[in-house]
């Protein structure tokens, strides 16, 4: 029944995923698009995915050590100058405010695209001597960059993210965080959006302007795209250099400090749609689901029924299961298709048989499947429910992955592989004019390098020559 | 001992307040200056203390039925001039984003300088029916304001705050909604921050630019000024009628909504440091305080006291309070000086002695004191310790304020009042003319009319003319 209410609704998924996409995110009430060409207003749904995803991840940030702090919208535009591969990447699409009021400033301000320039400027004040490190600062943020093509989550004017920045005394400790807070992001997207990544490192044409190596997670969407989910790079001391980060080290010398910086974004809410979503909407990971359960009275206007929600309710409550009654006058059969849209993850239907029966009809939004659970016992049931779902449905992802990746030799097994919507994995000759020509050719890039690079063929797959690396190959996002 | 000391850190809290102030917010890492005019970068010490104002604040905000949402930082320029009084406010002091790297803007964006207008115009589109009231939304955002004199955390040229709008059918409704939120501030205030506030309505002549009616909650610092600490503004229809703001009522008519605004910003912190500082610097209320004990090992060389101290490290951590072990090699001399600059609000020293007799000493840095605790019950006593420190740490503020306000009738009262650094009450007639003349000859301004009216005299304490309201006056940061 809910299928054909829905296909007046949402998009096909299979036909048509860009559709579906912008069909899901207005329709759940995640977002609205901004008056100001390609921002986004974050609505209270999406909002509350956002807060669950900064809480969880900013947990482990502290974990691991970093304090947050909070630096300056508005940076002097001389500083983007300073470094010289971070200005040309930047500088075309950073927002300028050039006056306050009608009076005009004498030096433009920036708005920060990312804010490596301006923290490292006070850090060169802050750090002295080596016992003032390592400086681990982590950063929550608003963002603007003024891209060309926008989409909401994915791609946006502005956005939100978090942003560490690290100063280390030796490029071993530097390029030690750098690594461990890739395996911090992987271990997020794993445990709490149940999302499966591939790790590594990019190649240099991808890299971030002004790092020297920038490691990424790649997640994949159900189109077979890729989406860049996080990103961590070793930025040697080339903003070290740039900024004057100097210490006096414990050999009496003074010396340039290594940096790192890392970071993630708003667009984890895109990749949670896209790799979890179905036909009927959003499916939901119960870790960052603002309603974990939703409990529709059958038969509402009983009062044995609403009385017996609410005891329900407060059973779930008690065990800190974020879990709601709707007491609307809608239809039941309304409220199923609303709740799944939304991707709610659990629904639980009490009706006047149910009770008599000491049941209620508990369905999972991710199998779409029903069973019965005993009323006595519901809130630990519901509670053992919510982690399975969370298992499974990093467990269906990570399938969908594994069988999505093709290892190619050859040019055109590369282009069958992308045009099946697979990613390629390939050796390459580390050569950047091969990942022009699969640009070119296929609209796909090199996605990253894994760390386990035991070679999977003899030649680069592209030009046949000496391999050097292995690596994966994607349409993106 | 540590007076000495401290005479050559942090200039004398009686004779130069002001200079106190700065020496005491940078000595403690709390903020730096940033390089953008009247910026400031909230280091990791004052970053974690906003951190639990808004994990405080917000959980409040929350329970009173509100939402968080999250709108653009640009707003169209053509938004500010819908409303009359509101962009005579704002449009001197606003950021102009008037191109984007080098290619002009066909319309100037302005950077946020309150939310009211994207958000109404948002509001507008989502609102039909009275079906969709009430809107409950709180955002937690930077704002820009280019303020001619600025200090760190008091007035910024970008600062932090949390802005909430909200949308009601009936003037009724906006009016309970703009009172319970000034309700909320001064409970957390009270509660949290250890703050006594008086709440109040503004005059017209200082209301917020836009709104019919604004209330303020008011704190008195050391110095005898009143700092703003908290709005709440009943907007009536000025924003619905200029953003056309409209729902299909029950009645079956159309009408204009009401609305509500209010926000409390990053100078709560200035707040904290002016309301509960020493000649030693910070002190710190528990709720909020970053490390809430520190330990300090006496002959620290010795393997066993830093076994205990790392135990009773363990017990305090385990009943879940902030504690900290100081292990580095600076005398504890030193240390007690740092800690107690720091506010943090209690010091447990451990040696040699101590671990025989069992004890640890104990420091209150409130009040000064010491005190002998038993080691083997030390966690409780000190979870005892600190709900004992933030309600007397409340008591003492609040005594300063009730002893810090006079009631006058008359203006040589009133200016014995504000030289002697107190808040003067006294009955007003209404007319901005008296306003003025205060601010002209005592640079002070009305702070707010308390909601308890009953009169303090029989004419207005300026004009000697019929009296209308029950007013406080003050200097004001």
């Amino acid at each position: 029944m809910a299928d054909k209410d829905f296909v007046k609704e949402i998009a096909d998924i299979e036909s048509d995923f860009a559709q579906w996409y912008t069909d899901v995110i207005l329709k759940t009430n995640l977002v609205d698009y901004g008056p100001v060409k390609g921002t986004m207003i974050m609505r209270p749904y999406g909002y509350a995915i956002w807060e669950f995803i900064q809480s969880g991840l900013d947990k482990r940030i502290k974990e691991t050590g970093h304090q947050n702090a909070y630096f300056p919208l508005f940076i002097p535009e001389s500083f983007l100058q300073k470094e010289a591969e971070h200005v040309e990447g930047f500088a075309p699409e950073v927002a300028r405010v050039t006056h306050i009021g009608q009076e005009p400033l004498a030096e433009a301000l920036v708005v920060r695209p990312t804010s490596e320039t301006i923290i490292c400027h006070m850090y060169s004040r802050w750090i002295q001597s080596y016992r003032d490190l390592p400086v681990l600062i982590n950063q929550w943020a608003n963002i603007v960059r003024w891209e060309k093509t926008t989409r909401p989550f994915l791609r946006t004017s502005e956005f939100l993210w978090q942003e560490g920045h690290t100063v280390h005394a030796t490029e071993e400790e530097a390029k030690e965080e750098t690594l461990k807070m890739l395996e911090v992001y992987q271990l997020f997207l794993k445990e709490e959006l149940a999302i499966p990544v591939l790790a590594g490192k990019k190649s240099q044409k991808e890299k971030f302007a002004g790092a020297q190596e920038t490691y990424s997670i790649e997640a994949m969407m159900l189109d077979g795209k890729s989406l860049q989910a996080g990103t961590s790079h070793y930025l040697g001391q080339n903003f070290s250099k740039a900024f004057n980060i100097r210490f006096l080290d414990r050999d009496g010398t003074h010396k340039f400090a290594y940096q790192t910086s890392w970071g993630v974004t708003t667009r984890l809410i895109g990749a949670l749609i896209m790799v979890h979503g179905d036909k009927r909407g959003l499916v939901l990971p119960p870790k960052v689901a603002p309603t974990q359960a939703i409990i529709i009275p059958i038969a509402s206007k009983k009062p044995e029924v609403l009385k017996k929600c609410e005891e329900v309710l407060g059973l779930l409550k008690s065990l800190g299961i974020r879990a709601e009654i709707d007491q609307t006058d809608a239809s039941p059969g309304w409220k199923f298709n609303e709740y799944e849209m939304k991707g709610v993850p659990i629904r639980i239907e009490i009706g006047p048989r149910d009770i008599q029966n000491g049941v209620a009809t508990v369905s999972r939004r991710d199998t779409l499947t029903k069973t019965e659970l005993k009323l006595d016992t519901i809130a630990q049931d519901i509670q053992v429910l919510l982690d399975a779902i969370q298992i499974d449905m990093y467990e269906k992802a990570n399938n969908f992955l594994n069988s999505h990746i093709t290892t190619v030799n050859n040019l055109k097994e590369l282009e069958a592989a992308i045009q099946n919507n697979h990613f390629a994995l390939s050796m390459w000759c580390g050569q950047s004019a091969c990942e022009d020509l699969v640009k070119e050719k296929f609209q796909a890039t090199s996605r990253n390098m894994p760390f386990d690079q035991t070679p999977c063929g003899d030649a680069c797959a592209i030009c046949g020559k000496e391999p050097k690396y292995k690596i994966y190959w994607g349409k993106a996002y």
